[in-house]
Parts: structure tokens; C-alpha cells; sequence
């Protein structure tokens, strides 16, 4: 996953605003979904940000082309945590784990179907 | 309707970016909605925008505290149009022509009710 | 230029919300530099917004692909103005003029140098 | 620091997009420096986001008038740690731990002096 830094991007600092890159991060976890034909917005639920956690290590301004790798950490009953790291060139310039939970259309969470963590896993890891 | 410039708006030339005054521009058109105790989201229907026709006199820089005005220009049977201006200080910095339309929850382009265009003329003029 | 759209492009009335467009078109202006090893930052200035006109003509959704194009309309002594539009699948969406201005470092308008209409012509003609 | 929930701030999922938060918290930092006449661009340095940890308990909708409360963990020679909580009416549905870097405008990192001290106690204590 390329992800291009453009003005929108940045901020007066010159570099990239520090919340973008949970903006970076999205995108690489719905491209996943989109280049199967999916969408993240699944038959029985779709996800939720629970918790995140994390570490900027260097900045990125415009025209950079950044990486995002991302993999799965653990799945349990009604949630799953991710790494996801951005890199510059061959620089990790930033790393988050985030846990995502899954809910229902009511906003209950909700357990994981089968065919849901052969979803997951299929995707992230 | 004050709105402080943060970080967020600004990019690395310095200053605003150009699509962030679309978002002031529509945050007062809400909030004229959401100080009557009402959304934006009306009973019947709600909005989309058709078309616009802005022009960027002056820029705006972090922290400043820009005013926007909102004033309805025309109603038609299922449009509006306003014209709204950002303000630093006295100067008009940014200003558009914006028309909206009205359209019910299936996306279908929808006729006022009277007690739409009393809100509207309520609301903006 | 495809441009994918992500969460952070939609809003709560399920679509993409209006200054978004700006957005993906200005990534396509940006792009046109970066794909030759330039930046939109030229050695003697830089270009701000100084007038548009927008037409929507109907919206796109999380997943979508959409493509933007971009051909330049007119070259003056001091600005140029694009005709850019947004395409889902082969129907048009949005489309505007813009008019942007060349300036120098120190915000001062400032005429194009031989160098700078050819790099225009040859970025979007 | 009131902060009203807009159109930009949600996505299709119908409520505020995770990223967002980060930016209403950004503005409290920032209006911090604001209210007394400052901005967070000092004259010896500014600050870069080191790391944060951010729990998501409950999400906001469109029109949802939020507080961000602020406060100062701890400081340290070259960095400093604040808690950030998000409020609906009474209830807490975003809290973070952010660490700030103080850097020169080379991008160095640099020790507080006390006068740096004394101010970030005066804002944030």
C-alpha cells in the first residue's frame, strides 16, 4: 500500500499532521477489504476503534511515498489488534497496534462468526 | 460564527488550505441549524450541494479568528442558493456562491414543503 | 490519477462530502509534479487558488474508484486556470475551473519565466 | 474548550471518524497558547507528537457538542505528557496519554528552558 503525502497532508510545521497518519493507517486496513471485492462494512457487522497506541518516530512532508505494512496481532471473541507500520523508503517513521471492535448494525458488539475470522486472516496476516 | 484557525487547516505553504474554507463555510450553514435545536437532516429531506462559485481574496494563517456571514441570495422550488463570506478582521479574505439542493432519503430531488422555505427564510436571511 | 475512496472522504450522509473534491483534485495537480521528480514548490515561487467554479453532478461512495482528469484551459502573464474533472467508472461526477496565481516566497505576485509556461504546457496541456 | 461535531468530522458509518479526535484535541493544545495571546510556535522551539495511547469509549454524532478537557502528566527535560479527555454531556468517550517533543527549528530535539517550564505549568496545570 503507496500512499502519496499531499498538501491536504500537511500542516504549517511543514511535515505531516500527526492524526493523518490513523488517516494513512485506515486506508491500508480498507484496501485490504477493497482489492478482494469487499467493503469493511461486512453482511452481519462492521468495526470499531477500541483502543490505539502510538509512536511517531520521524516526520514526512510533500511529494514523500510512503509504505504501510500491516499485520495481525491476535483475534479474540468480539475484537483483533493490528500492527501497522509507515515507512519512508526503508524507514519506520511511524507504528501503531489498534484493536478494532466488531459490532452490529444496532451498535451491540457482537462475536465473530467462522467465516469472519477466516476473513480477518485472510486479509491481515 | 467564529471559527480559530488550528493546525489541522493550515498546510505547508503556511497557510489555509484551499478545500478547509469549503468546511468553514459549511460548519456555519449547520450551526445556523443547530442553534434552533434542529440538524441539518430535516424530517423530509435533507441537502446536497450543486454547485459553487468561490473566490480567495486574502489568506488565513494559524490562529487566526476568521468570521463567516451567511446570507440567502435565492429560493428556488427545490434549490437555494446563499452567499457566504469568511472574514479576518474587517477584510473579506474568501467568498462563495454555493446552491444546494433538496433531495428525500432515496437520493430523489424533492419539492419544499411550506414550512421548509419558512425555515430556510428563518435561518439565512 | 485514481483516488480511492477511503472513510476519511465520506461523511454521515453516506457520500462523499463536498470539499472532499477539492482535495483529490489538487492531489491530481500535485501529481502531475511529483511524477516528473518536481514539487508544485518551484526554485522562484509557487501557486495559490484564486478562483473556482465546481459542479456536482453526483456523489461517490466508500470503495469507489474514481479517476480525475485535468487539461489546462489558458495561460496569462501572472496565473493559469485548469479545467479538472472527476470520473466513477465513465460518468462524470464533478467537475471545475480553477484559476491559480503564481507568487513568489514573499506572497507577491509574479510574472511566469519562459521556463514556467513550458513546464505548464507540459504538465497539463 | 467546546468543540461542535460537524459534516468533515463524521464518515459513513454515521459518527465522528477515529482520526478526528486527535484533532479536537489538537485544537485544545493549540487554544491553550491562543487564549493568552501566544501560538504553540515559540520563539526557541516548537513541539512534535512523540507518542500517545487512546482509548475510544463511545462515539459522537453530528451536532454533538463535545469538551475537551486537558491536563499535565508529567514533564521531563525535553518532552512533557498530558491526559486529554473528550466529553459528551457528562460522559467520557475519548481519553489519551500524548507526549510532546520540544524540537528547534532545525528539528533538533532541545531541552525546556525555564521559561518554557513555567508556561507549559501556566497552560496546562
Amino acid at each position: 500500500m503507496k500512499i502519496r503525502v499531499y498538501y491536504e497532508d500537511t500542516d504549517v510545521g511543514g511535515v505531516v499532521f500527526y492524526a493523518n497518519y490513523l488517516k494513512f493507517c485506515e486506508r491500508a486496513r480498507s484496501e485490504a477489504f477493497f482489492l478482494r471485492g469487499l467493503t469493511p462494512i461486512l453482511d452481519n457487522g462492521h468495526f470499531v476503534v477500541k483502543d490505539l497506541n502510538a509512536s511517531y518516530h520521524a516526520s514526512a512532508k510533500l511529494g514523500d511515498l510512503l509504505d504501510v505494512s500491516t499485520s495481525l496481532v491476535e483475534v479474540k471473541k468480539v475484537s483483533f489488534k493490528l500492527h501497522q507500520s509507515v515507512y519512508k523508503d526503508k524507514e519506520k517513521i511511524f507504528e501503531m497496534d489498534i484493536t478494532l471492535v466488531f459490532i452490529d448494525f444496532n451498535g451491540k458488539v457482537k462475536k465473530f462468526e467462522p467465516e469472519n475470522l477466516e476473513l480477518l486472516h485472510s486479509l491481515f496476516t
